[in-house]
């Protein structure tokens, strides 16, 4: 069936746990179902499809290109993605918005999440207080009240950006909370929603 | 005129009262001005074209459609709206985001917002306790902290699916307040966005 | 090169303090690195475009265009923008979100936004309380409680319309405090992101 959608596109800041939650979410349905879900990264198949046209010869001269032909191959890669999500369930493991030194970098901008065709988004939130002292746990006990509220401002962003990519695809768009010490209910929830 | 704009989106999570808002408002007008507001609904519109269309025989088969298939009767659906609204100033009662099971389904898609050409996307907000607590009125006394919160983030990501539904389409976007007991006042704010 | 990004758009609601930090940006670049920035504006790019195409006579008729052609206009304001951001820094001095009587009107539409194909979107922002001190500071000494959340509502809701400006052209997105008394240390911020 053409119309079928199985991808789930799991974003999550770093600090909420998302690599447990997905793990976890991926090893119920292996259990209960039986079934694979395939965990797709966009860089991992841009990569394949650069290569495989010869337009690259290794993984760095992948952020080298210049930014028409990145977008390009983002966008294959997106088809591929859905392609990919045709005949299996497939998470797609990846950011709605990347924290740098010059700002927020949209993870899913448009020339990628359309292709993809993502039946939901999903955005696995932590308590920013949390997250904020999971980074800083090395360095110190004090907790950075900036920090916890920039990781606040982030999280909300990404929801608002969750929404973009759910307006042009239609995706849902599903929060996960992963509460401390619970990460089997959030990765309950993940397979809800892979399984639907 | 072909670039009159007369439709007005309103939304409005479960509990906000956007009903009565609107009943309101359209009476006010009918009062005042001695003019008629339509009423319309995306879902009404598409029974009537997929119908017309002989796509389907009843209401019911309307959901079990292909995607392809709503998607493009949810676009003429648009279209018929904004068609509507040439001649006519018009309401469309809906919602920017639904709660379901699975996560927010998006109310005003892409292929939906663009055709229908809205004047203003207006947001029917309520104190995020208050609509918790009429939902919950009938069980229980006890102020549910989780639902409060629910409802907060429900309500905020409404904004942004607003705002993206403004970015694609021009649409202005108004918050209107429903304070308990002053709905006569988010009436008239409606009545002024509609008589604009 | 055709590919090189040199647009920011610049963006801060009103009392944030989004022009002094521009002129202090521009005037470290020409003294540190001795490099012009243009700073731009998409009315007076419009207001030229119609006027060379013999559209308008005066600056008072461009609003009295039809929608439709207003909008060209914009999408043709955009493109000069981009044009003059292949040569030299430019910033795009402009708002995201303009509070009206009837609502948030969208400062960076799609027709807009995409053609300037900006580097990055910055948000100006400011503590809401101050901006309403600001904001009030003739009239009475008292803090209206009400301004101030819609002050912050209106900062959060422009964070929406950047993020979906974001998806629709990879434009990054950085928010920049503008604290009281460090106006030096927003601008030099601000600095980096076009010298980037």
């Amino acid at each position: 069936m053409s119309e079928s959608r199985n991808v789930v596109i799991v974003t999550g800041i770093p600090g909420v746990g998302k690599t447990t939650v997905i793990n976890t979410a991926v090893d119920m349905i292996k259990e209960e179902y039986g079934e694979e879900v395939l965990i797709l990264n966009i860089g991992t198949e841009m990569f394949e499809i650069a290569l495989a046209k010869g337009m690259i010869k290794d993984r760095d001269e992948l952020r080298k290109m210049p930014t028409s032909k990145q977008r390009e191959v983002q966008r294959l890669a997106g088809e591929a993605i859905a392609k990919k999500g045709k005949s299996a369930r497939a998470i797609v493991d990846t950011h709605t918005l990347i924290q740098t030194e010059n700002g927020f970098l949209i993870g899913l901008p448009e020339w990628v999440s359309r292709p993809i065709q993502p039946k939901t988004v999903v955005l696995i939130e932590a308590d920013s207080a949390n997250i904020a002292s999971r980074r800083n746990s090395d360095e110190t006990r004090t907790r950075d009240e900036q920090l916890v509220d920039d990781i606040r401002v982030h999280q909300e962003m990404c929801r608002a950006a969750a929404v973009s990519v759910g307006t042009l695809t239609g995706a849902t768009v599903r929060i996960i909370k992963n509460r401390e010490g619970l990460v089997e209910e959030a990765a309950r929830e993940l397979a809800e929603t892979l399984m639907e």
